[in-house]
């Protein structure tokens, strides 16, 4: 199966947990709005009238007849295909549990820098996203956090990822939340990082991994920027 | 089986999203924090270092051994329980991406009155609440309800459901989030809702069903407040 996925071509955004699952499991896939006339196709295709499941916004995905939006439902039909989550539905549940937690992660992050509307510039909402950004750092980014580092901590010594004995997708997607705060809130990340020793070292785990690494060095990797989900604005980080 | 919903016993929130699929299925289930003991039950459930499958934060499911949180993903769980979905793989991947865009349309809602932070009053974000309503009932809300009934509009005549068909649990979220903006947004919803007949019939549809209209009288429904997703703030309301 070739999957096709679509998403906007110049940032990583809510695409790069896609294709962190997609790169780990060597999965063959196309990019599609990076390649020449891909942005006009994947324009059509949201846009379209007769497609009979019509994604609300990117990223989707092309599967053979099926088109797949919603982060965290691509991943969860993915992840059985790409052998990145162990059969068993209860443990299918807890993964995609954690990953709607770090959905909603990603859009508090998102709302740091666009506390007001999506469809305004930053600079025309700085004061509230100053606010709000003092906000999350103090009280919901060390939550998140302190949630996950527990689950890692509960688990049998040896169990070095978030379901237990093996890696999943929802460890590639917390090496991307790790990555993304790091670029976001350095100052922050730098004061917070000694109390999530477990988080940092699975973050760590997950970037040597024999597809990932080669991966990050890629020209298919895009740089973080100011466009997309985690943006680098210093007097958002105190 | 039976049924352990927990979740705040004060306000309809997220947890009605699945107390409306149990109550149209009439499943037996306990809403437990709404008992005597039941809120320090849910807390020490939430707060207790020895589970395994510790939800974020409520609702969250317990099903047998099974500890299951995230609406949407109880919802997946449970429709298929509940016959509140058809049994095709693509069906209810589509299901799920409804009801996701659905969670993040609830997001939304909620930031209207809490745009800087959840731990803040409401009188401490008042001026910020102002602006981004202003952009969420000009931009968001039309732009939500327009996708859901550009679904209902491309099925065949006579397919009444968001699915086709049949009813699914989907619907049933559908119904409450027209309860709710009409709740919290009464102006802008007149004047909204001529565009969207499809959604305003479904909604009726959904109240008139045999168990959930008795349900919407019963003191199992708690009424809209100040506390919960949808609050109404005439000030917010243009």
């Amino acid at each position: 199966m070739r999957y096709e996925l679509y998403y906007w071509p110049s940032i990583q955004g809510r695409g790069e947990f896609v294709r962190l699952a997609l790169e780990d499991a060597g999965a063959d896939y196309d990019d599609v709005a990076r390649r020449p006339k891909g942005m006009p196709a994947m324009m059509r295709l949201l846009e379209s009238r007769s497609n009979e499941y019509p994604p609300f916004a990117p990223p989707f995905l092309k599967a053979g007849k099926l088109v797949i939006a919603q982060t965290a439902n691509i991943l969860l039909y993915l992840a059985t295909r790409l052998d990145l989550v162990p059969k068993s539905e209860a443990t299918r549940l807890w993964a995609h549990q954690l990953q709607l937690t770090i959905a909603d992660w990603v859009g508090e992050v998102h709302d740091t820098h666009h506390p007001i509307g999506g469809g305004l510039y930053y600079e025309e909402q700085k004061a509230e996203a100053k606010r709000r950004t003092a906000d999350f750092t103090a009280n919901r980014l060390p939550k998140f956090l302190g949630y996950f580092e527990q689950i890692l901590k509960r688990h049998p010594k040896g169990s070095e990822y978030l379901l237990g004995g093996k890696v999943s997708y929802v460890d590639l997607s917390m090496f991307q939340m790790i990555e993304g705060v790091r670029y976001a809130f350095p100052r922050t990340m730098a004061r917070l990082e000694p109390k999530y020793p477990r988080l940092i070292a699975l973050h760590d785990r997950i970037s040597a991994r024999p597809r990932i690494a080669p991966y990050l060095r890629s020209p298919r990797r895009i740089p973080f920027n100011q466009e997309g989900i985690f943006r680098r604005y210093p007097e958002l980080d105190r």
